[in-house]
């Protein structure tokens, strides 16, 4: 299996760089009868787009997606879904200067080890730019989900700088320019970016992400657990360092009987299993956690090498995001749709003719 | 795809219940020429055995592992392995008492939701027990990955209780019941675990694993980074609810200036990326934490449900671990070789050839 | 991937060489719920084992098989069926001859020159006793699709020597020693047979095998056909050299008018497509060829080369069938089993919730 | 797995309907440092385009293929290769007459009974336009193979109405409109296409495919055999109703004595088996043949059923081809180029380190 494709069932595949002439994916499994046009697309990837918000990448890029095939009459086909983004910002020549350093904290050097060779305008395939196909593909999953299924996802800016959510998971997606989930967060937020641009500095930050009206019953026993499936999918994001599903790492700490879940037939009394049992979902909501890295690609001057294998200083000026984590929030989504519409797919596939013996126990309010 | 089988190039695909006559795996994709007999898988799967040590579920199984086929003359042929435990401690009596009630925080709900029904016997094919044969292909994995490419895998109890561990990973695999990588652990490990018996509760652990020696360029771009393909692996572990590389979860609230780490000719002056950078090892030492949740069956009471859906109290009096964590290192550590195997391997098929232009450069300390 | 697993929803992989201690496969993705008990595959197993009747090899193998999870209480649960077959009449020392010679036609010298190595116990894993496990997981997936979709697949031996048979598919598998189609070919081919002994040769042979009842829109657009899937599980068995569809090698010399079949709202007229239009079934029955190789290990000697690269000739002197096309024919019905097993699951995969907005177009009366 | 995607190491994914705006791949896992650029595909678009003689369809399409990734200064980087053809000649409107009508012979129907409903225009996905991407990933593959590994492909037209090529496989691709291997066909052959033209009929075709250069030691046992994925690419041509590999359907009727092929030190005597034994390749050229059938869509008037499932009557006015076999050549080339490709890097992955223990035995002449 080659590196650049996703899923079983419902399969994206992808390929493009920063700064060639396009970017495209192949959606490969998608039902038949999906209405479907570029707006279902677009919305996502304005979201994700840099350059929209005076807080993220100064690149201008219009993200006009295309749909090439598979929707005939207005509505998907169920062959392959080919999509389009040409990049219009493209500035190859900018980056001769990186032509010759290897950036750290960026694929440059491993890249270089494992081909023998990169593109380094502006990090070619490794660049955030690859995640604008994720976004478009799991826009034709979201749809999908939310009106075959009635799943909604929504994701959050959960913790930034100082800032950590306590509350409850959003219902809605937030929206603001940092999809956080607290109007009184705007206000820090803009500043400590504001700093960071100031300082030649960065931050990372933490990710939530909810999916509601999953059913009970998807995801395989052992290798393909739907959290498993799940960490693959969220920790191929570039930039991300951890995945936590439920309550995540504190589960190291908590007792037994602090952690599982008690049920009664009028409903599960708490979630801190976050909707997956044994790696498969328990029909409560679908919480998981990412954590973001820092920009490596900052204006503070670093301790490098270069393509020749000699010491150098880098001091990075092209355009940046002082925090990638925020704009991961729609790719997050994206990844969560491309991943549970996967997992519907197969459990139609294998057990499209079960009847469970027992009816449904609800989910906590938290999915209400 | 099926879930029971992981890797690409170099697979293991797995059957079995917990209380049915046996389990069986078949490790395909093995290079030829390895020396292997079943003393090789012996030790790992002793290490991950339960009911070695008091302080483990109270089952007696040998785990006595047979070799069926792949291996000719004492080496490897290149054919598939198949691999045999039989289960002589299986009592599948004992789980009558559950056989109507829905353990909380099990499989029990999910998969009788799933597939309409479940083998009740000791959770079946959700069970524990199906990592024994992860840890006897991992043993292959990791006998190849060390004689061919000197890489040395070491799994370490990191955190329990009020237990953190500070220090630097260890080099050896601790060799003492917890894998606790301080002997000062010992006694108050040893307490805690009793304290829990008594009270009829369990706890979760935090473990950490770390690679030597993996080589700069494994891994693939966008889907397949290597930190993906590890999450997957480490999160499909049962009872795993959070999986983190390098400083994980911490990076969400780091600025870019402190986490990248700075190169110079003569080495990474820094590991916080823990050996992976956009997704492909940089040649450092590989390294990633994981969260296990407590064990769910313990015998203080809780509300749950049967499967006639009417309310029920349950006190498991069953044998089980205070703590799986302790049992999940070995098996960490066999997830961790059976994903840089399967690495190796595709960049051994796609990248064979290349010649890097440059000279690799040393990791930390940490992995000298 | 590797090359010992077949299926992507409905897999079987499988183990073992002709002269280990066992053969093994584990099927997974079977839906939960089917009835099923070792003599649901025994039957099978029978049809196909060697030396059961005197026409055939003469090694004696009871291939009993064991089912080691996967089932419980009587019916099949979801998880991986894991088979087991013991070599009860393995006889390694009778190899020896073999070891240090290259049987021409067979795959000693090939897979020496793949692994550097091979195991010459009676051909080690290329041998045709891998079949077994083929036979096994086909009556799995036979019974699935004969008790849910009421489709049945038959197999009979199409061509032997100077036979050639001009009828109608059979409706029913042919319940003799040949599989033969008319009770004419008895005589003649146990004549053939016995000559062939006589004069230490062997013949090829000509199978076909036909499904009945499978629904029009099974199989995939382009990489995927439905043909394409059945010609690789059929050209995958040991000593098959060529797979036709429907009118097969004929329709390079056919007229457009004379090959296309008519439909009307009654049903189709013809069936030279052999139940698959651009790759997805059209409801009419689905029927293949299958050329298989005369056997190469015959006693008439021949020139070959021995481990050592020295000119050598070659008497086979050990067990073997004289024509193995005519256990083949099992053995293809399996294999068409497995492919349309496969290809039921992906259909509900992706479009279980079509409806289509026709009525569907009888078949010819071939499958009536 | 989706079925637009081909190949394990080095895969094709396409997308693209006939009159739809364009038809794109993404070729990933190809090794970087290949110098490439459009021209190294054009060529084989070029002898695969229809409209290029006026003895094949009047539809006129430049196949103009662009790269839009995974090449950086005119070398491959390892990352995806996107490839996209405009259609310049895609006339939506012709197709309304069939847009009511099921085509005896193509996809409508079943398409209808799968998806629910297909875009009409041209065959949609079914059409042979799809084949182009085959064609444009096939020839990079090629590439590799020929610099790399000294292989060459070639493909000919070995049978049209009643001519039979008897002679050796060419050494070198055909050149010629009908890709045939004698001159003295090139006049029957013209007339054949016309007077079917005249008479609104069309011809099936044989074509066969060599590959001189292969090593011995490519394809895996059992399920994924050399000969089994070639099958498997080859009848996933639209059209292709047989594949057979060597003799083909002849072993069915030869004797042990007769196809066993001899070796000695100085090499094979015969090549029967056709390069390949047990599913690995020999060493000796690997040569095989497809069966087309002949154009379905013809101007003599058939019995049909419409969309409403009433009956029609069809005479087909559009453009076609009185024979796809011959196109089909350049196609089947492609074919054969990505089977090989995976294998290539397949074995490397598992066996890059193996070193055979005696030297290869050359091949027959037809080889040299």
């Amino acid at each position: 299996m080659t590196g650049s494709r996703f899923g079983n069932l419902f399969s994206v595949t992808t390929f493009g760089e920063s700064h060639g002439p396009a970017l495209g994916a192949i959606v490969d499994g998608c039902p038949p009868g999906l209405p479907l046009d570029v707006s279902d697309l677009q919305g996502d990837l304005d979201r994700r787009r840099p350059g929209q918000s005076r807080y993220t990448s100064q690149r201008h890029e219009a993200d006009r997606v295309e749909i090439l095939s598979g929707v005939f009459e207005g509505v998907t086909t169920g062959t392959p879904i080919g999509l389009l983004i040409t990049n219009t910002d493209a500035r190859p020549g900018d980056y001769r200067e990186i032509a010759e350093v290897l950036r750290p904290g960026h694929g440059d050097y491993p890249y270089l080890m494992k081909y023998g060779r990169r593109d380094f305008r502006g990090g070619g395939r490794a660049s955030a730019r690859e995640t604008a196909m994720r976004v478009a593909a799991g826009a034709i999953a979201r749809k999908y989900l939310a009106l075959h299924m009635g799943i909604e996802i929504v994701g959050w800016l959960d913790g930034i700088g100082s800032l950590r959510y306590a509350g409850m998971p959003p219902r809605v997606r937030p929206d603001n320019d940092f999809f956080a989930p607290d109007a009184r967060w705007l206000a820090p937020i803009a500043e400590l970016i504001e700093t960071l641009r100031r300082e030649g500095d960065s931050v990372g930050a933490r990710v939530g992400v909810i999916a509601y009206g999953v059913p009970a019953g998807w995801g395989d026993p052992v290798f393909d657990k739907l959290d498993a499936t799940l960490a693959h999918a969220l920790m191929s994001i570039g930039a991300v360092k951890a995945v936590e599903i439920g309550d995540g790492i504190e589960v190291a700490f908590q007792r037994g009987s602090e952690h599982r879940d008690a049920m009664t037939p009028l409903g599960f009394v708490t979630n801190h299993a976050g909707g997956i049992l044994a790696g498969i979902s328990t029909g409560q909501a679908i919480r998981v956690y990412l954590a973001f890295k820092p920009t490596s690609s900052i204006r503070l001057p670093i301790a490098t090498v270069g393509s020749d294998g000699k010491p150098r200083e880098l001091e990075v000026k092209g355009r940046h995001d002082p925090c990638v984590g925020i704009r991961g929030v729609p790719i997050a989504e994206a990844m969560m749709a491309l991943t549970l519409m996967d997992h519907a797919l197969r459990q139609r596939g294998q057990n499209g003719e079960v009847i469970p013996p027992m009816r449904p126990i609800p989910g906590t309010r938290e999915q209400e």
